[in-house]
């Protein structure tokens, strides 16, 4: 997170910051490029000049937006982690308490994954190229997904408990119930998916016998 | 799975098959040697000089055994799976029912991956140098505990549910708690986040009340 003050983008200042409204466009238009040439090519294999040409612009312009590809990567996996984050808040927004809503958000996570498979992609290979840009990815999820158990828990529609633990633990499910039935098989329903995690969230595991033995 | 077929070493003729205890050995050193080299390096930036230097053996040795950089990490994805499967298995041999062999199996997985973080990264880094190394992995992982749980229904220790989605979900549960607390962040007990997950497997998150609701 901290090298997130280094970034001009984020300071406010230098390259990649757009002074008017076709600038913002003309820099939305280069990151969205850059998402599909890294989901495509791979990080490593996707160059500048590919990603310029994907966008339609002239080479010299994508260095009036961004200082490098290692600092392209690292502003699209926050702004694809936002993106999914609006997504999620939008699709879970009727929610009535916060086992509905981890019902939706999975649901609605799982759609998205398979539209945009390459959030996945870059997500992954990010961390070869900087650990702190996939890792800054999980912790910002983290950090707001800790705050809705605990006004959950707060609100006793979850028992209380150690609410860091468990936000990693259903970070862990969603990534890898979307791997491998939003990405790699298809042919699960994604309502069966998520009754069963419904069921393993409200209830548990445990046959009652096993339940009450402890 | 299918292209295991295609591979001398399983299919067992050709390099790879050592025909003597001292071939095994010294196999099992450019296996080891690898996993050390891909794990610091990384694959991309570790070639065969690197591990065959780490093997302390002499260049042609490797092609005795192995025929290519890619044959070795997918054989070394498989003896990995393969030793920390049969670490889980030690660990979780005295555990009196499912759930206890849960809470056994995380905090075994957690300290495994703390003492082997090369698992993690190799792993990780197979999916870009193919992705069906990395989907073996873990539908290979799958398959044996899908039979677990399934028996664990039929013996009335977990109610029955559909087992390949759990398998996923309690395998996400897993590989995210290990990435967050056995390789990045050290500060919190193991016993923490065994209770934790622990209470989630045994009762859910619902509090009574909004498990009564539904």
């Amino acid at each position: 997170m901290t090298d997130a003050v280094s970034i001009p983008a984020v300071a406010g200042s230098g390259p990649g910051v757009p002074k008017t409204a076709r600038g913002e466009r003309t820099r939305a238009r280069i990151l969205k490029a850059a998402e599909e040439t890294f989901g495509s090519l791979g990080y490593h294999r996707a160059g500048i000049a590919d990603i310029t040409r994907a966008a339609g612009v002239a080479s010299g312009t994508f260095y009036t937006y961004f200082v490098s590809k290692e600092q392209t990567l690292r502003e699209l996996v926050q702004e694809m982690g936002r993106r999914l984050r609006a997504h999620l808040e939008r699709e879970t927004a009727d929610a009535q308490d916060r086992l509905e809503s981890e019902e939706m958000g999975l649901r609605a996570f799982l759609q998205y994954l398979r539209d945009n498979p390459a959030l996945y992609r870059v997500l992954q290979e990010a961390q070869f190229v900087d650990e702190s840009i996939y890792r800054s990815y999980y912790e910002s999820f983290g950090e707001r997904y800790i705050r809705m158990l605990a006004g959950a828990s707060d609100r006793g529609e979850i028992r209380p408990g150690n609410d860091e633990v468990r936000v990693w633990a259903l970070m862990g499910i969603s990534n890898f119930l979307g791997l491998r039935y939003a990405l790699w098989e298809k042919e699960m329903h994604f309502d069966e998916i998520v009754a069963t995690v419904s069921d393993l969230l409200r209830n548990g595991l445990a046959s009652a016998g096993a339940r009450e033995k402890r």
